[in-house]
């Protein structure tokens, strides 16, 4: 057992250490001032490419990919880059080519597409030429149960017919995004878990309707995208555009969840970690009845219990790539499962502190906390709510 | 002792419920297309005054103010009506004319003003013909200290001038805002509590520059006028706009501030209800893995925990109220503090319960949910952060 | 409504509470000294017989019985005499003939008793001349399931034949406990709630065995007659020692289960209010690293904290007996369930805090909190588990 | 970074885990006995020396001691084989020579005695010839705050005089306890960290007094030894009888405790995973209403709670006994301070739990439970309370 990291996750993160510092948390108040000069304009800003060059530059770029398409780097070598990216998520991740839904959508052409569909789609997504988005979730039913999901994929001739309605397909509201990766059910007869299919819909695609940006607690994340409801009516697309086989749809999507938990985890600790810093500040600058803040007892309860979750977390994380590199994802589902119920929870007690620190500067957009609060909630909810992880992990404990 | 409600409570109650449920609660789709509609446009939308008039018409009207000049109930009367309104924040305070901070203002104003402010500010604020904001809470000090003011209104000649720079003025940004009560420091050299005076001012006073709106979580709450950062920038008023006396500006903050924390617990119960009321039909209706929600251990858990919760606040909330009525604002004060403490931590964590019942739609706008998480989670820094009025109420019990 | 105790609740408070401080609290030390003179007695102990004479002097007996065979309180009108019995759980509620479970049984015997059984069990029960027990929890079965009782009371002519294992039958270590009233299936074949019934069995009939004592975090609570664990081996009484009716003892044990429940949160809040008051004087008189406890930031956290759920409890508790008394107990399910969740996790919560004021003195026997502890951590499962009145409470919440 | 446990420490924990399983769980209903069997006697019972006959015959000997008088492993090392010994607290430790006091008490003689007092008293006790003593708190001052200790060495020509009470001197109550390490004052006017020194005492030298022994929640932990309060009264030894330095002793009670701490906080979550084994077991074979508890909500999200909780902890309690070893005790001194404040709290939840799991059992000497709960709570206050490391910690991070 060895709690260092290697020589080139050191040298690494130094460089995105210095990426972040020099680059990313000065260009916030750039994109915070584009946003408001175009206000209906759902496009990536300008610096966000500038950003992307930078980052590209520096060999940032692609590092969350495995294979040889990517930086080759482990799930335990990526961990502390991801986090680090965590601090600035509406700018970090995408700079670096590293933002969700992309990456797992790549991750997934990468491993299930053809010669042809990682042509057209995986090429230009590690270009970052496009965007992307996975369109899987839906309004009517509880998606964290795949057997009731209703958007139906219907073979006709050399066509697959979609129809259905989804939301949160996050970052389909901008037209930089090309691509859908659309989840239904091509065969409702067919064994629970062999029910789905998922199909490459090009976002033009006729009978592609966009209904609506959906907010997240007042944020309409248009940074990078927005949450999309989208209608799709009658959509078709040739029969080549089936991603891997009829049926593997549901494989497919645990597939793509297990890394994908394990980067939310990973960047949920860079968001606590910049909150901390910023409570630190704070906390040494501020005063009340004569006291600095960071000599008052609740305050040093607050960043002591805010460190040792943290802390802690962050080793389970890190275990939890550690396995998924050594004994795969599957073996793995325990640690997965355990980080993501615990560390979204947790950053959230912690960003409820620090909000707490600044007052009523902590809830408005003069301090990054309550967007990132508002995103944090978020991830208690998507790739299965808290309840069904815990009940999920809690029955296997008790059946060993 | 006796736990029934008397016969004017049940009636009211009755009334309020039922404009409630076929008045308020029907118009909130009508309030968000208007905003929809207009979407620059900071004054109170047409369904606003609409309600109004049916309220008064009810009866409804003025309900916080105890004096003959409102409905001339006890703290203990109103609480229930209050609670009701917190259903649906948005409106039904609006439209009864009890909402925050007008309420506190016309306090005021009853209290200490002169007749001839009584004629110019009071008489059309319970009319309803214009609104006002409460100028207290600075940018640049942790306001919960008094001390720390840094808005001056000095004497010149016939004029007080006031300098200074403002946040978190609820309401000032809709130009239906007509008044702005100012505090600031009329004598620094003076007592640490007699430093403060409260001066009235025109909001279309020359110097007075609004900068900005603020936001919460995401929110800019058009809906009621915002909160904006105003800079007063030697703005000049008439001697005769001092409210009170000079350097009784503390204890006005401080009588102001008793009915508003308690108006405050009173509505985030109802608010509370509202999201358990929501639970419950969502519960009812939605299944996965083949069980209604309704049947699932952890839902029924978190209804028990938020049921039990809101029956023990709602009484402490009842008590207080009876303390104000029968022995006043200050020999209450333990159990203001005490509801102002655990009322929001607890209507919190019954609103994170219930997002998480309805999974994305709990943070999206399509419920009601995350702006109620919103505007709940202001009320453990407004008024003083839970951490003061924690340290004051343990100080207090220590000293006995 | 009225939150104002009555006079006659005021008077007895004031008697009830200058005999815990002059007669009860002083008691205490000789009670230890008695309980080590005598290792191995499970008698009550002789300072207990001077204590319920003064208590009777002062007109402070059988205070929990409603009707005109004890003082014909309401409950509303006992629960602040029973909360400061609770200051003092080893001494004052038994000095006072307001202890479990002879308060429960004696309820039993005055609704459900014949005459003969009333003259020959619920008069020197009144009188304390015995004292009895209540034998339902087997160590087989979760008790809390009413129908997995084990125990058999078969008919044998004029006979009732009692088979079984019981424990927990709290006070039956003492041979000062002549009355056993034990719960068995008289019918298990009948409807689920009607195949138990109650019989009356002398502890000393033939059969009887007490097998052990238990303990409870270490505690053996040698001072109130111990719990023992008792096997019935063929026990015969004759047929009039049924209590009530064959089949009548679900619902006879309901009916016990409400007041009992309500006297123990009752006793709970008294037990939280000395803690608290112990915490208190502790706090002025300890220093660390040179300053007071009592002016450091956690403790009057800690302190606050626990004021204010007290207070919020103590009214939840305040209603609960004011519906028992207007609307009864079975429309007050809910709030009894509700503060039988609630109060006793409270008052751990509590006792836990202050045990940590007072160090290692808090774990020890030279402070009562860690007996306290253990005594309130057992009603957490007494009567019904948390989580079984959790999930009860919740379901009925959702059906509404 | 690598979390694979090496080869040695692989194999010791299968060794130490058949020694579990098939000698020392095997054990405990022995010592129970031997203990009812001789009531007042204090010596170690026979079992023991059983077991540590066996235990030495395995290799399994002063594991805890890292250099070659010990087993020679390293923190990091020795980790998961205390942590297979906090499954039985009572016996594991003491059976392999690896129980506190003990263990500090041999590292401080192996870093500062003398040759001769190494061969008196160490060499002994690595023999477990001989018990002994740590005798530093005292019960009228907080011992968190060395400062405060009134405890007074004073030399007299060729002997130190020891003057002072203390308690909490864990072992004492044991004849078999034959060394007490004693802290006290020796220059009260010198530096505040300065002034205290350490004598060993001879547990049978005149003047020392064994007062009474103490209980931890009416447990009087007589199987190890018991917790006594000690008079020393005017007790004289040897100058050479000071171990290390005059002046030395808050250093030496310092480097004590770094290895005291993670030592508890290993076997902590050992008992932590007994106690799930035992809830999971028993979920397992008990329904209510019906349905086994292993498919019941609520056990399935305590178990899926419990089990997250121990992982993370594990993972930081490991890396802290890494960072032990590779940058020493001083540089993981918020490693150490972070397991310290969050272990025991973490176990307490999670005995709170199963006990709830077990009902009434739990509370019970049926189950180990509540033993386990008193001992666990007594970590919580042991070599510092929680909140004095919060604030350290909590000061050390706003330091940075």
């Amino acid at each position: 057992m060895d709690f260092a990291p290697d020589a080139r996750t050191t040298e690494l993160a130094e460089t995105v250490h210095r990426f972040l510092y020099d680059q990313v948390l000065p260009a916030e108040p750039t994109l915070d001032r584009q946003l408001a000069d175009a206000p209906d304009d759902w496009t990536f800003r300008p610096i966000v490419d500038e950003l992307r060059a930078k980052a590209r530059a520096e060999g940032l770029w692609n590092l969350f990919l495995p294979s040889e398409r990517g930086a080759g780097l482990t799930n335990l070598q990526y961990a502390p880059l991801a986090e680090l990216t965590g601090w600035s998520q509406r700018l970090a991740p995408v700079a670096m080519n590293c933002a969700a839904p992309d990456t797992g959508n790549m991750e997934l052409l990468a491993e299930f597409g053809t010669p042809a569909q990682q042509e057209s789609w995986l090429e230009p997504l590690l270009e970052a030429r496009i965007r992307s988005a996975f369109s899987m979730t839906e309004p009517d039913v509880a998606s964290s149960d795949a057997s009731q999901i209703g958007t139906r994929i219907r073979r006709d001739g050399d066509e697959y017919v979609v129809t259905g309605r989804k939301w949160w397909s996050t970052g389909a509201m901008s037209p930089d995004c090309r691509l859908l990766i659309v989840m239904g059910k091509t065969d409702p007869d067919a064994a629970r878990h062999q029910q789905q299919s998922m199909v490459l819909v090009p976002r033009d695609t006729p009978g592609v309707r966009i209904v609506r940006p959906l907010t997240v607690f007042g944020y309409d994340d248009r940074d990078h995208g927005g949450h999309a409801e989208i209608v799709f009516d009658d959509v078709r697309v040739p029969v080549e555009n089936l991603l891997g086989t009829e049926g593997g749809g549901f494989a497919m999507a645990q597939a793509r969840l297990g890394p994908g938990r394990i980067h939310h985890c990973m960047r949920a600790l860079g968001t606590a970690e910049r909150a901390l810093a910023l409570a630190t500040e704070r906390a040494r600058e501020r005063s009340t009845f004569g006291v600095p803040l960071s000599e008052q007892g609740v305050i040093r309860e607050w960043v002591a219990e805010s460190r040792v979750e943290i802390e802690a977390l962050r080793l389970l994380v890190l275990k939890t790539a550690w396995l998924m590199d050594t004994v795969g994802n599957r073996k793995a589902m325990t640690e997965i499962q355990s980080i993501k119920i615990a560390v979204p929870r947790a950053v959230q007690r912690i960003l409820d502190r620090v909000i707490q620190v600044f007052g009523a500067a902590g809830v408005s957009s003069d301090q990054p906390l309550a967007e990132m609060f508002a995103g944090n909630r978020s991830l208690r909810i998507a790739d299965g709510p808290d309840e069904v992880h815990l009940a999920s992990l809690g029955r296997a404990q008790l059946r060993r």
